[in-house]
């Protein structure tokens, strides 16, 4: 049995996020089925997970003292991003402040260069790569992916390059192969202190400008063998790298069929959402598990094809979201809505939908209906 | 468009609840996903609710100067019991509350003898009845049912009574025959004050003493032309009544096979629970839906069998919530688990499971599995 320092009153452990984004707001309605009631670092009250958690501290994710004292009043501590600073994550679990993913983990998501190096090393297929320091770009082959070693997501920090006089951004770059792909994969997978994992269905992810628009679950058409290695590595990426709670391992698969390592994400993961409604335990849910060393939940799909859509925000338009939230449910009564309780600004995920069925095209029309219904400016 | 005179920051309405027990914490994490944060008047700040919601006010659902001062946070009121006196509802509503269900629908929950008038002169079939006062014990026929007119729940302030000698509370009674059934049924219903309504698939409610143990959707082997009948009824029975939100009725099938109405609730129940992962549309985004006068949601099952077990409060045992968890969830990981919170007393409902397969005998078995550990009482 783990051992718990703080419970609440119904004898249950407390968990607490760092971060207030739409992760944690979704970890919330998990944790409200399990007893429970998600602890909430937020940057600020208007965070979305501020706006509907009861239990919520209001400090930066960089301040080691406002970590300290929001750890105090939980059972374990887990991130709704990977912004923590590595050497606060190591400080606290020193102190003994049980944290997951810990330090050792979470610096894979955080330096892109390392991740590339220990997955090389593990004999992981990964895209032909470099640091740039080290390679001369027309040597490398152009066109070419230059990518920011930190702080890159959702496609910032993230350059394809033509010419070796292209202008580059004064930070540590790594340069990797522009992959022919067909298209790109994602896989989760739960790993729990004990080192039980479970792994859900390989899904087909869909980006626009860099940003994942849709995900189709299971990913349509993908021979068998092929899932069950994506899984598998992703199961060995977990478990290799120490990894205790969700684990998103984005891939692509080439023109030939094979799978290449993109991205890896330590916690849950817009790639994950379908899992909601889609899969028997959602990600949510199972991060929870697997932070507390509670025993996984089924991973199986609940219907035959899930598709999932991020609802972007749109520009400045007459018709606000509540209007467009009634015109999208009567056009669609059965596709599932999760709207983040967050400001529009263009392009920003404010929400997402996800519809369910036997036929994934008429699942993908439909959520992708109902997310253009959704995709709302500030009403004016 | 309804109207809407307060909205929270991105636009969306703010849904009040009077009531912070378990109906009103699942009302919450439905409310998250529609973008909102459910705004609760609880009673006390240990309440099922109040633990989870981030918009709490303590007060008492009889003190109507709590009432207004919380309704005017809210574009909507609604409720999580039906204990609210009946004029201090129709007192905010003429102040210009947005409050449903209203005064004159809610009444048929408060008022036994009231609901069994108007079924009655609306020609549902309603068990063999009559008000004490006018009726002789001996005369109506023994044994039979003797049910306080209000305040009755969970089996209490209803008695079988076999002597006409038999003491009887002091208190407004009604009488009515002891229906020889084959089991009790119940169905679901909401209406928007448009006067949309959407009925979900017809349950089978399992009693222990009083206490619904078990809920089965769809309710095994009932004819076709039986359960559209039941939701035909629902639906009428919303309509005259001019309930809005979820209406509840449960119904018992006779040993002949015909139906007649036993009560009926104006809120999310009990009996609806399974609607949670087993119906597309959740009860309890469905009372949301309602009250806001959004379209409502398809009500179609999600899997061929449902079956939703109770966990009751056990006597005081060694082992504590916790660690049943971890074995509930190693034995079944795949039954969804909701616990509301609430401290341990013998026969309290803290919380319940649901199992969804192909197969009801083997949802059932593994529902009532995981109810059984997770049956506890206070850890010592």
């Amino acid at each position: 049995m783990t051992e718990i320092s703080n419970r609440n009153r119904t004898g249950l452990p407390v968990v607490g996020m760092i971060g207030g984004g739409q992760l944690a707001r979704m970890t919330h309605q998990a944790a409200i089925s399990l007893g429970q009631s998600l602890r909430v670092l937020a940057a600020d009250p208007d965070d979305s997970a501020a706006l509907v958690a009861a239990d919520v501290e209001l400090g930066s994710h960089t301040d080691l003292a406002a970590l300290r004292a929001f750890a105090k009043g939980c059972d374990v501590v887990t991130f709704d991003h990977e912004h923590v600073p590595a050497e606060h994550i190591r400080t606290l679990a020193a102190e003994g402040v049980r944290i997951f993913p810990g330090a050792g983990a979470i610096r894979y998501t955080q330096d892109k260069r390392a991740m590339r190096e220990r997955l090389s090393q593990l004999g992981f297929p990964v895209p032909r790569w470099a640091s740039l320091e080290t390679a001369d770009l027309a040597g490398f082959g152009l066109p070419a992916i230059v990518k920011a070693v930190s702080g890159g997501y959702d496609g910032r920090g993230v350059f394809v390059v033509d010419s070796p006089d292209s202008e580059l951004p004064d930070t540590e770059l790594i340069v990797e192969e522009l992959v022919p792909l067909r298209r790109e994969l994602a896989v989760q997978v739960a790993r729990s202190p004990f080192g039980q994992v479970a792994v859900y269905p390989v899904v087909e992810t869909v980006q626009r400008d860099g940003i994942c628009v849709e995900v189709l679950a299971p990913a349509p058409g993908l021979p068998e063998a092929v899932a069950a290695e994506a899984q598998r590595m992703a199961i060995r990426i977990a478990t290799e790298l120490d990894v205790v709670g969700l684990l998103a391992v984005e891939l692509f698969e080439t023109q030939d069929g094979g799978l290449l390592i993109n991205e890896l994400a330590m916690r849950p993961h817009n790639s994950g959402h379908w899992t909601i409604e889609g899969a028997r335990t959602s990600q949510f849910e199972q991060h929870l598990r697997a932070v507390l060393d509670y025993p996984m939940g089924e991973t199986h799909l609940t219907a035959p094809a899930v598709a999932m859509a991020n609802v972007l925000g749109g520009p400045p338009a007459k018709m606000g979201v509540d209007e467009r939230l009634h015109h999208m449910m009567a056009a669609e009564p059965g596709v599932k809505v999760h709207l983040y309780g967050k400001r529009v600004r263009p392009g920003r995920k404010i929400g997402h939908v996800t519809a369910l069925g036997e036929d994934m095209a008429d699942c993908r029309a439909r959520a992708a209906r109902a997310a253009a219904w959704l995709r709302v400016g500030e009403a004016s």
